[in-house]
């Protein structure tokens, strides 16, 4: 079944789900295997490893993957580590920090919101602020928020963090980065990263990512309330996943047995083939800037305030002139699929294009130039109509 | 792809995950889709419609699919029905009995677990007793508890909880039972179904399924403390089902695309090809009775401590004497995997085997027949060595 084809179909281009390569389906159409099988305890294994150098975490990271979304990975952040009362700081870039916010308010954080205008990054002097004003047990941040395509400054950041607050555990939202930007786990000290298999890892959704560090273990240790959730408690998933790593199969609940399997061949193919992980984030980059530089000749503004604050993942690209969502379905027409605006203050002036995973790696498939063919047919039949 | 075929490997015969069709690890395959795409809007709106025709809630049945396991399920219900001090009931038959408590008890609830014998099911005295102790919230059955094979008489159950604690709400574990035992969840008055794709539905695992009632629902509003858990709040689902049931796309969070289409293509077999749902229940009947007869020839036994309580769609056998869990490995060697006993009292006596799905209703395969050999062959060498 090695030439298996995945059926015809319009160019998925949206922020997440992303297109997915034929050998990563294939490996989620596996047939049917037993969650404790010797075939499939070493694929899981893989994975937990895996995920390690694609987060260059590999001094103390510590996966966790669990049937459920990125969405759950906040909840399990805001479940394992927060005790009602414990102070919070939400750095908020757009729609997924705000509701960021509202899942550690769940658990009783009381949550200091940061919120940049729109299209712009928390200032230096805010953040450091608000962590000298408090003791502060979580920060968050959105790394790619899709609503504005904003990319927050993760490395400096954590660095301000770690000099004004260093007790204060840094936990990353990278649902719309991991692999397509650089993430440095161990190397800027990040506590938790969250994110989840749809968008730059190249895999179907259904499968909750996450790396936690051994100071958010240890923060999970000494909690002095028990863990107020059942499914997404760690302390259940810690045996199960340190058994599957050292080669045995442990049971809490069944694991989505296909999408780790679809996970482990797009892994080995982040982290064993061409190009390195390295050379993948230069190539994010490098495409991003083509799209958003061809994107502007059309006409197009962009909702990040400036290209250094601006996402390689995706583009949140205003409408030009005279143009409106309207094109949308135009687009669909010409079997290009992009996303409509997201952050409700803007909604209808910007739509979203992701350049993630295969679209960007591999040039033959003719993703990148099949999308600015598209938009510029439908941006100039607009203007001229 | 239509002649898409599966790759060869072992037959897949524990309790589940199970066997699963090539024309759902093709859906499994379908290539990357948009959550909110007006392609993939109807598909997650017929496996709602689809879902309460499986368990006759066609009256007040809300079905919520969300990316997950079956354990997923018992902490919704948890979470979204118990506030702490709430009496709880747990009919034990099993490992997934107990566990089914600790969830409860995660979110403040006061369990009463009424425990059978091993192999046995709680008594209706023992039942009515709990019921008029105190004021119940909430009650769990476990329909089969894959831990002992054994099939809690639901029907029975429920008039009697009906009768004597009206106000109860009625959770039905329907994990390892649903579409291969009948459930009738408007008839029955049940409050919550908590199953997975991986068992009688011959899904991949990774998509939590419940049904609620309007009960349910109603007990949801009426809280007097906000739902403890942040992703699994039925109160940010409500809409996101609601929505694509009727034709439209609403985010909260990613669901896994292809798991959902899978599912779409399961159960349309299931409630429009042959056999009936009406003659598939029969059918795991006739197939569960026929193992049962082949196996008992050889001198097994069985866990559960009659037939009328044995589940249909697994059986949990005990060795016959002179044979081990040294057998498993030997099975697989013949490409036949059964599953190890999980009860820890009697782990090492039993073994468990799955005749749910395609086994059972495609005769043409020849699954069952394969089973009996084998379990026949490398019983009669152990006994014979």
């Amino acid at each position: 079944m090695s030439n298996f084809k995945q059926a015809p179909h319009k160019l998925l281009v949206i922020p997440g789900p992303i297109e997915v390569h034929d050998s990563v389906l294939l490996a989620n159409a596996t047939p049917g295997t037993s969650h404790v099988s010797p075939a499939f305890v070493p694929v899981f294994g893989d994975c937990i490893r895996m995920l390690r150098k694609v987060l260059y975490a590999e001094k103390t990271g510590q996966p966790f993957l669990i049937a459920g979304s990125g969405t759950m990975g906040w909840d399990a952040a805001g479940a394992n580590l927060i005790e009602a009362g414990d102070n919070a700081i939400v750095v908020d870039h757009g729609y997924f920090g705000a509701a960021f916010a509202d899942c550690l308010e769940t658990y009783g954080a009381k949550v200091t919101k940061i919120t940049a205008p729109v299209g712009g990054i928390v200032s230096d002097e805010d953040l450091v602020a608000a962590l000298k004003s408090q003791k502060v047990k979580l920060i968050t941040i959105t790394h790619v928020d899709t609503s504005t395509g904003v990319l927050a400054p993760a490395a400096h950041y954590s660095k301000l963090i770690k000099e004004h607050s260093p007790d204060t555990l840094i936990a990353l939202d990278a649902v719309c980065s991991v692999a397509s930007e650089e993430i440095r786990f161990d190397d800027w000290g990040l506590d938790i990263v969250i994110s989840a298999t749809q968008k730059g890892l190249g895999v179907p959704p259904g499968l909750s990512v996450v790396m936690a560090s051994a100071r958010a273990l240890e923060t999970l240790q000494n909690r002095k309330t028990p863990v107020p959730s059942y499914y997404i408690n760690w302390n259940r998933w810690l045996p199960i996943m340190r058994a599957y790593e050292e080669g045995s199969a442990k049971y809490f609940a069944t694991p989505p047995v296909q999408l780790i399997y679809a996970l482990q061949v797009a892994l080995k193919a982040i982290t064993e083939e061409s190009p390195s992980l390295e050379e993948r984030f230069a190539l994010h980059k490098k495409v991003s800037n083509h799209v958003k530089d061809e994107l502007a000749k059309l006409g197009c503004g962009f909702v990040p305030l400036s290209r250094d604050i601006a996402a390689n993942g995706m583009s949140a690209v205003k409408y030009p002139e005279g143009v409106s969502a309207a094109i949308l379905p135009k687009l669909a027409a010409l079997d290009v699929v992009v996303a409509g605006g997201l952050h409700k203050d803007i909604a209808s002036t910007y739509f979203r294009v992701g350049h993630m995973g295969v679209t960007v790696t591999d040039a033959s498939r003719g993703d990148i130039q099949k999308v600015l063919d598209a938009v510029k047919t439908v941006v100039t039949e607009t203007k001229s109509a």
